[in-house]
């Protein structure tokens, strides 16, 4: 996706070999016109997989995804981190490793917005080990619905998880993948 | 806003006389369609004052400050919880207490984001002893910005956060105030 290539290499920071900076229009800072065409370039790429349900995690995910689900007119759902007091009920939940807060936190879907009849299209803002994805594809697994897939706004492909998850037979669809971030550089796919 | 009204009667759930839920399409599942006309009724209020930001908190707030922001055409700021690591540099910062953890937290913004010249909308799902609201005007004063209002979806009318802003000169505008939930009835003002 040649605008989001652009707005990366105009706007994002390379902080280290491994960690690429997008606050300023992904994940503090939201350019909306962007994150529109973001989620319309999701939804296209799974438009024809009769996908009934969007499945995200809280906070950043959140708005790709009802980018993406207002193009697909589907309900979003976002897993809780740290289990809210008004979360109760049936739950589907997973161990989840946070690599930028160095912690495990346990993610929690409401049984009642996850069914077996669901077919269901994750969507993240980025995949690097991979942690979060397999968090959801575990509570997806949880509720019997039927994995579609997996779209991703920025794919680390230097790291793991991208090919965990394809091996696993998971389509992963990335917007784009960065090659690497070595010298301070960004290289794409 | 009657089609919000409607949704809570149907969908809403009175767990006790103070807590609604509204996971099924407000913040745990999310219904776009619902979304983007609450989003636009927000926008509709503050189109006329000049707003350059819209400022929320992670994460039921991103959703719907999408929205408006998109009908704005300004960008979305979301504070953070328990500051990450990649986010560096000058901070504007405030304690929250959140009733439903049961837990203060520390959200914070870059400086990056925020700016003397900026004139900010902050948008939030819900408003009852005012935490989170008051933690971001906190921010907006550290910016030097100027707060233009408050947008809110949900107001619980029988607590004291909506008065308080209010009493403070800010402009709250509320989607529905809730002027009860006693007796398991949600009764409107």
């Amino acid at each position: 996706m040649e605008l989001l290539k652009q707005k990366i290499r105009e706007h994002g920071i390379v902080v280290s070999d491994t960690v690429l900076k997008v606050d300023s229009f992904l994940n503090h800072q939201l350019d909306p016109e962007l994150i529109l065409e973001i989620g319309k370039e999701i939804a296209n790429r799974f438009k024809n997989d009769g996908v009934t349900k969007v499945l995200t995690i809280e906070a950043s995910g959140i708005a790709v995804a009802l980018a993406a689900a207002m193009e697909l007119k589907v309900p979003v759902v976002f897993a809780k981190k740290n289990k809210p007091s008004t979360l109760q009920g049936q739950i589907y939940s997973a161990l989840v490793h946070s690599f930028t807060k160095n912690e495990d936190v346990t993610i929690s879907v409401s049984a009642n917005y996850l069914k077996p009849s669901d077919r269901v299209l994750i969507i993240d803002d980025f995949l690097a080990m991979g942690a979060a994805s397999k968090g959801l594809v575990e509570i997806v697994r949880q509720s019997k619905a039927r994995l579609v897939g997996i779209g991703i706004v920025i794919e680390k492909g230097f790291q793991s998880g991208g090919q965990e998850l394809r091996n696993q037979g998971i389509r992963v669809e990335s917007l784009v993948t960065v090659k690497s971030l070595a010298s301070g550089q960004i290289e794409f796919c």
